[in-house]
């Protein structure tokens, strides 16, 4: 029976931080960090955004705590930036480089000169000391990949061997995995390819996933390597994704309530 | 309880049409017709078309039934162009304008002449014979609406009674209503303030929903006055609404299947 169903709208809920990260994207496309499809694809993380409310849910931040031990696990951890997050959340990617010793390495999809060159500049900006992949510097190649992703840094994502990709296309993420690396992604679409193939995807929003990374290495460091490790063997990123749709189910059941 | 959760992703998912649009949408953009806001906007939408499955389903097509018995009932009917819809959709735009004898007039949140222009070419070169909303002619003014949107054309939407908005931000489409207007809109997002405010409210991309609108009107168009009526009476726009969250929550659950 669907009569009687009622809306029950958020009535006051505020779309001004919402405008903010928005305006702070379209300047980085004037400012040639963010390409076009950054754009839109930025709208779809607001989509999935506001599905799960805007804030870090319980698997997102299970999630987060499993990729902070197997960073501190990690001989060789990188963090990949592409244009969206270096315009979005530079500082968040410089303080979790700083937490985990974690270089921060320039891989874009849409690669000119200009943009490695933007990116690099928002990091420096940011407080980054040293940033990987840029110019001649990205001159090893992950197979399998036709787009300008495959040139990587041999003293970053080449010889890594747990990658943090937030916000990243679901092929590299495949080619990474096909390479060996343990891959650590943050996407807002649990129903991504993306997130469907990294072995730990924590589903949220880059301002949000990464203070909680690097918040959660911070709280973790102390541990024992057998500790990290059962904190990771606990860790199941099938279910993991489950759980985050189950809550966006109950979250639209919230809203379109039958009484 | 949560154990032996599986994820059901359709493996053979087609990308390559969301891909063909999103490129013409970057056109658009490189051409001047859609704005860098609407580039995000686009990315919100393709979300949520993911979300019930890049298909109309059954709220959607009742709706659009709705839709048409009112255009055929209505006086003045107007079709509101954005830079969005006029990228992506200018061919079907005209197919509902000839259907329904409802002219095209342009309205854009951020006017410029040159985009007015280059929105007016792309409909002009989908075969339109006259754009409304164009220069000195979008001379009239909606009231309580401070963007640029509030600029419309006395021979069009100033004194329509019927205003189909595909594509339409919020304050609008509640200012539209105020005056007195009925308005149809077309969104991707089922809790959007213009899906909320709007009279009949179609979820679905504009690709299908205003090729759904024409069939309908061409279907209709032999039945009576009253027949016609009975067909608006019946349509419920909240409870609409409720079915269509009700069916992406459906759609969830049935990819986060619990076994």
């Amino acid at each position: 029976m669907l009569m009687g169903i009622r809306l029950k709208i958020p009535r006051n809920h505020c779309r001004g931080e919402s405008l903010r990260i928005r305006e702070r994207l379209i300047r980085g496309e004037e400012a040639g960090v963010v390409a076009k499809a950054g754009l839109i694809a930025h709208g779809r993380g607001e989509a999935f955004d506001y599905l799960i409310g805007e804030a870090s849910i319980p698997p997102a931040i299970f999630a987060a705590r499993a990729a902070a031990a197997s960073i501190l696990l990690a001989s060789r951890p990188v963090i990949s930036v592409n244009g969206n997050v270096a315009a979005l959340a530079p500082e968040a990617l410089v303080r979790l480089s700083k937490a985990t010793g974690a270089p921060l390495e320039v891989n874009l999809f849409y690669r000119t000169r200009r943009r490695e060159r933007a990116v690099r500049s928002a990091l420096l900006k940011a407080g980054a000391k040293e940033v990987l992949g840029v110019g001649e510097r990205a001159s090893a190649t992950i197979p399998e990949l036709f787009s300008d992703r495959r040139k990587v840094d041999p003293r970053g994502i080449y010889s890594a061997d747990v990658v943090i990709v937030p916000l990243e296309d679901g092929d590299r993420a495949m080619a990474l995995r096909k390479m060996g690396k343990f891959v650590i992604a943050v996407d807002l679409n649990p129903l991504s390819r993306t997130s469907q193939v990294a072995d730990i995807t924590i589903v949220d929003n880059v301002l949000r996933a990464l203070p909680n990374i690097a918040s959660a290495v911070e709280e973790l460091r102390q541990l024992q390597k057998a500790e990290l490790k059962g904190i990771l063997e606990r860790f199941d990123n099938r279910k993991n994704l489950s759980e985050t749709l189950l809550f966006i189910r109950e979250r639209l059941a919230s809203i379109a309530k039958e009484d």
